[in-house]
């Protein structure tokens, strides 16, 4: 094989149970990702993360460009290695992260030019050297450099950032060296406009890809127009590769995206979460800094088995994260990550029994009902 | 049994091979309990607590006092049950981080009155408080309530507060209800003055403890002083009794300090330091912070088993510690409180292997031998 191969097992409406092959192992999808920024799952071990049944993480190429760098990693034996993650690895291609952290950022043809959000010096990215650093630190699967623009902006602007970025998808891939296991995915942008997105789309199979990612979103748009492009977005990408939302999402927004064909996602919703005190449970998400937590010795979740809600109740969570103390956002993390799991493999379950559409219904109706018992009791005082 | 079991199964030189029996299981002595300060071993899960080897923890009154409160921690099961920690757990009686952490102390005969560093609460406490509040939290082992003053003080400074340690000692004792597993401590004070440390000792063993703890050290004094201190007190303890040396030390001290009959320890170098970027190894500390790290891919220690060891290397952990990453302290806190137990059971077997002598001398010749080894390093540039 080269390259990475990816077969769907079941379909179920749009929604699709598959298997991506990389060098790392079998990737079981639809997939959430942990995000490692700087080759780390915040607050986790790498054995924590596998625990929670994450069988892919996503590493940060802009921040592992700056530190501690490519060619270290390299001759530390790659990023599996350095983090000690045996398993798949998603390496972004450092476009968002010019974006969303940098200073001074100066788009050419050529590339990006941008100071470090660090120490303030000077980088630069083009879609060959990007290519060359997630080369360096061994990812399974690369992602070609895009040209990620806020929402809203008028929709020339638009356009002309999506045309860059299928001009930079093209050198990317001819960068871009197959290899067994390794793969290389293309960015559809294109913002809210779906005829933007149809001509990224269409630019992108014509080059052609191990998979295509959906760029964009998770920056200020309304959900519904998210929704609306992925609807008219991702049958317009081969069937038979794998179609990844990026920076998405809430629980609520997997579930809707997973209807709509999406096979991978990541967020560091999860994980920043849990560093201030947010729990996700299977009746709507817990703020573990109020006090009316303080002397409630249930689990975080009644519904879940994670190593977590097992050993530690929400009274003594509460303490540690009024506290400050650092295993408040350890506890925290492992227990979102792991609810983030089980909604995926509860996502995949019903796909291949064919009810993914019974399964949504019950998800929406269960976090509504949770939503309704709370707001009485918030009107009885509590 | 009422109270807690103690029994020496080897001695060589003053060294002592013991076990402690407690409602919650049996202790390993020599034994080092890591600090779990509010409730948690700071970074750690108690999981992984349990995983280093660790056979008892030391919670504070103090802070618990403060935060969540001793009757909260009462109803919700007590702290085992809190904090997911099923093995025994020692509680000290808040009289030392009153010293050192509250502002506007008064002490009368009656008690310690002081503001909260957290909130400037006004709170008190007694010889009877501390003994109820312990008691609230479950502790398989409590400390009666002491005065800890600061290092140097003159003599009289130092025999008032011992007097009155004592005074209190009795109060304590006559406030804990003894019950099957769990035992009261005594603290010897008296500073670095023999005569004193030998009148305390001489009241608490009539007043009668399950325990004697030696209070007051690592407040500043010189070692050569803890140490003959030590040589002078220890025999005064009856010899069927367990023997804590508080708040003591680095590795070496908790070498010399088995070596004169201490049973005992608790510190919070191995977690203190973890979050500082430092590793204890067999061959002296090393700074992750270090630059000379950053392309190292060795373990920690080379001679360490531990899963930090086994898993990451010293250049990921020196980027974990240079980018501020919560894992960065997990990892050391991790391998440090290893280090700290392995060292426990190496004295331990080498006790009863009758070699503790030859042991003590082989421990400081490899650290001297690094030391040696370093400094040439350095003088050669590296």
């Amino acid at each position: 094989m080269t390259g990475i191969g990816f077969a769907v097992s079941a379909e179920d409406g749009c929604a699709r149970r598959g298997h991506l092959e990389t060098a790392h192992g079998i990737v079981q999808t639809p997939a959430f990702m942990p995000v490692g920024t700087a080759a780390t799952v915040k607050a986790m071990t790498s054995e924590a993360v596998a625990e929670t049944g994450a069988g892919i993480v996503l590493a940060n190429t802009y921040h592992l460009m700056l530190r501690p760098g490519p060619e270290r990693v390299r001759a530390l034996g790659g990023l599996h290695r350095f983090m000690n993650w045996p398993s798949p690895i998603l390496t972004d291609s450092g476009g968002f992260q010019v974006m969303s952290l940098s200073a001074l950022r100066d788009v050419t043809e050529s590339g990006v030019a941008f100071r470090s959000h660090i120490d303030g010096g000077h980088f630069e990215l083009t879609p060959e050297r990007a290519i060359e650093i997630q080369g360096m630190l061994g990812a399974d699967v690369a992602m070609a450099l895009d040209e990620c623009i806020p929402h809203p902006r008028p929709k020339d602007d638009v356009a002309r950032a999506m045309r860059l970025t299928s001009r930079w998808a093209e050198r990317s891939k001819a960068a871009f060296a197959a290899s067994p296991g390794r793969g290389l995915f293309g960015i559809v942008q294109g913002g809210s406009f779906n005829d933007l997105r149809a001509e990224s789309a269409d630019d992108l199979v014509r080059i052609g890809f191990d998979g295509y990612a959906l760029g964009g979103f998770a920056v200020g748009e309304e959900k519904t127009v998210m929704l609306s492009v992925l609807e008219a977005t991702a049958p317009l990408l081969p069937a038979g590769a794998p179609r990844y939302l990026m920076g998405v999402g809430k629980p609520e927004d997997l579930v809707e995206a997973v209807a709509r064909g999406i096979d991978m996602f990541d967020c560091v919703l999860p994980t920043r979460s849990g560093r201030t005190g947010q729990a996700f449970t299977r009746e709507g998400a817990l703020n573990l800094r109020n006090a009316v937590h303080a002397d409630d010795p249930r689990p975080l979740d009644e519904s879940c088995a994670c190593p977590v809600c097992r050993g530690y109740g929400r009274a003594y969570v509460n303490h540690l994260v009024r506290a400050g103390e650092i295993l408040g956002s350890v506890l925290l993390t492992w227990h979102n990550l792991h609810y983030y799991q089980d909604l995926m493999a509860e996502m995949r379950g019903a796909i291949e029994a064919g009810g993914f559409q019974a399964f949504a219904i019950d998800f929406a109706a269960r976090r509504t009902e949770a939503g309704g018992a709370k707001a009485v009791r918030a009107q009885g005082g509590g």
